[in-house]
């Protein structure tokens, strides 16, 4: 029989198992986090109906998409019915729509799963990743203070993965808006192209989009500059915002840039009451969100130790999730997580270290005569709640010592036939290199002691994640 | 705009919230216990390149297959390069063999993600559906002891899934083929499809199995009997085997019948070393299992109250699992819990009642002044670990006790106007009907407190989830 070279599609991330044990912590804390906050999991089938789930106009996503067809309907000859959903918003949007009558709002949901976009392979570019996504969706209406909650989300996860740097940088799309009209660029279209150019201010910098602005969309150059001024205005902390808004507000009377100064104002005075340390939070203009559908509040987080690799959690506010599927307004505030492609950019940083095994005790078996009673010390481990791996073949210690070493776990527990005649069993202790003995009946008793004191206080520095 | 009426496909199961927190425990509790017992997570992406996923010649399940593509491929005319998979097992094989020199062996893997088939739309019949597979794959050779580990996994998954009732049978497809050769029916082919057969004894009972054998096989009447009476056979349990192992070996001195007695033996000789209690398991000659590529010990589990809802997770032992990919031989012995199909038929039968939300208390809002404090405690309960849903929005206290009497809060905490002015924080337990105050420095504390009494005693009856 001829071999099949075993391979992946191009741009899946599949990881080896130590590498997927530090991915799904990483998923771990962003689910804990999320129901910390009170949202609730909603997942949805990989496959939507196309007719369903391809509303939009299409767009560079909607060329991006994978089609699905069963054999049979393939042979058959017909069109395919099925797509595969390229991000969470739709399907939520058609969720919603769905389940309106049953679902209690505000709708608090989180949804972590992949999404699929025919990309082109790319180093760093995926065809399928994970998505983390939270939403709260009002029903007719939904007050401005929701928006100051995201923030607080965000901040409980990044510290929670143990960033000491990160910063939560918020602008509002009115505000932006109604400062391109005072400056008169009034027309909503020439606006959103306007402002997809500002979106990339930060990466290909000033001369470049003065240079555009005033070739594509003939501002002039003083206009410009003031525009420059504006999107180059960042506040150093929120408890500093004041000044910037109040200046703003005096200097241009235009009404929505005065409802975008009033809805930064609540979301940044409510923010205190929410936890988040002023240092971590600051206005920035240059925020627009490519997205033509945020109306509002809109959020990037930077990495402040790693700006270079963007913003790694995003959103903002919309004024109506689901138009496509439901007369109801339903109006949200949201933020997402591209969780493959932060990971991703994590080990390629080396702030990823290999993770500890999900084993924490591995049962070293010297010799056939102690299976019995290794397999009985795996069994009171495992009923102490302990994630225990059990050789079940005898060899040397050496090699079982150098196994665990590679594979991540800390605890080595030695029911050897020494040990057994003096009643006692070893455990090695491979991160702080120690070594020490137990009675049998006391194994699961001291190894959760010393488990819970590796959670309080790891053996070398802290991991991301 | 003419609406899109929001639908899933037919033939995938999308949850409410409170479903989705009760299947999500159900895997959590899966993933926890494949855990405990030393398996390492492996996730493969859903899209394999059609050429290395359908190696195997085509059957019911390759006609099944979804095949997908982008936008652009399909614009090109080509044919589809991408196909979803359909099972675990598939997927495993590739990973192990193009991974082999990075992986330690016996390699444990869990590995718990959705499959697709394309069936028939029918009740009770999935599109998508979650499969939970654990496996053991050895390099070259994998000792028999190794299949009593599977039980005992079983064994502890169901019984912390709080199912009082349920079984394993084991039996072991060498023992059976040797019983097959002893009774003249020797061709490997002709034993294969007569033990697909006898596979479907127990949903269609024996007069079928009879007439089937004689009209299909011309398997003559005393043979058919003989077989009948032998597929017929179970022990009460593992403990009381040995009688029908020791009568069976001594009636048929076929070798492979002699092989498979000598692995049974060995297997329930180990069963007791891992904790598996004695009633828990039995030796059944029926099962067969279905797929040819089991050759020793195979695993059935039901749950002996609802027995017509079928195996709930069932495994076996193979040769070699990834031939298609690589020369090395891996031998391996696994198993699967359709993990969708579970919680529909266990919703449908009732056992699953409405789970608990994962928000363990609301913070109730009866007026505007109290915000401020309310979000400070919410934040402090937060950093306590406690998950919470803060009301941002003042309402009568009524209407927001019986949201989270619907929702499946349990704890309500009211930092009221009455209440704050007394310097306490009043509690209501919605499972117990019962209330107290407390300082608003102490709420967290008390939450806590009651959270871990809950979790020891829950106020009516133990949930299957």
């Amino acid at each position: 029989m001829s071999l099949v070279q075993p391979r992946t599609l191009p741009g899946a991330l599949e990881l080896l198992p130590r590498e997927q044990i530090a991915f799904q912590r990483l998923l771990d804390t962003i689910r804990a986090t999320y129901e910390r906050f009170g949202f609730l999991p909603v997942e949805t089938p990989v496959m939507e109906l196309a007719e369903v789930l391809l509303t939009k106009e299409g767009g560079e996503t909607e060329r991006q998409v994978y089609f699905a067809q069963s054999t049979g309907d393939r042979e058959a000859g017909r069109a395919p019915e099925l797509a595969l959903r390229f991000d969470l918003t739709v399907p939520l949007a058609r969720y919603v729509a769905q389940y309106e009558h049953q679902l209690a709002f505000p709708f608090r949901r989180y949804q972590i799963q992949r999404v699929y976009r025919g990309e082109r392979a790319q180093r760093g570019r995926f065809r399928e990743f994970y998505q983390c996504d939270i939403d709260i969706v009002g029903k007719d209406a939904l007050p401005v203070r929701y928006d100051a909650e995201l923030p607080a989300v965000i901040h409980h996860l990044f510290t929670g993965l143990g960033f000491a740097g990160f910063r939560i940088e918020i602008n509002n799309r009115k505000l932006l808006r109604g400062f391109l009209a005072a400056l008169g660029i009034e027309d909503g279209e020439r606006q959103k192209l306007v402002l997809r150019e500002v979106d990339k201010l930060d990466k290909r910098g000033a001369d470049w989009l003065r240079e555009t602005l005033a070739g594509q969309f003939g501002v002039d150059a003083p206009t410009v500059d003031r525009l420059l001024a504006f999107v180059g205005s960042r506040s150093e902390s929120y408890g500093h915002a004041g000044e910037l808004l109040d200046g703003l507000a005096a200097a241009h009377d235009h009404p929505l840039l005065q409802q975008g100064v009033a809805e930064l104002r609540e979301v940044l005075a409510r923010l205190a009451d929410f936890g988040v340390p002023d240092s971590h939070v600051r206005l920035n203009f240059a925020i627009a969100r490519g997205l033509d559908y945020y109306t509002g509040t809109v959020y990037e987080t930077v990495l402040t130790d790693h700006p270079e690799i963007g913003s790694v959690c995003s959103g903002g506010r919309y004024e109506d999730l689901a138009s496509h599927y439901t007369k109801s307004r339903l109006p949200g505030v949201g933020l997402s997580i591209g969780a493959t492609r932060l990971f991703w950019q994590l080990r390629e940083l080396g702030l990823f270290r290999d993770s500890e095994s999900t084993v924490q005790v591995l049962i070293a078996l010297l010799d056939e005569a102690q299976l019995p009673e290794a397999l009985r010390l795996a069994t009171a481990l495992r009923e102490a709640g302990i994630n225990v791996e059990a050789q079940l073949e005898p060899g040397k210690l050496k090699n079982q010592l150098k196994y665990a070493d590679r594979a991540g776990i800390r605890f080595v527990a030695i029911p050897g036939p020494d040990e057994l005649a003096r009643g006692v069993v070893a455990v090695k202790d491979l991160a702080r290199q120690s070594q020490f003995e137990v009675a049998p009946a006391e194994l699961a008793r001291a190894l959760e002691v010393e488990i819970a004191q590796a959670r309080v206080m790891p053996p070398a520095g802290g991991d991301a994640g």
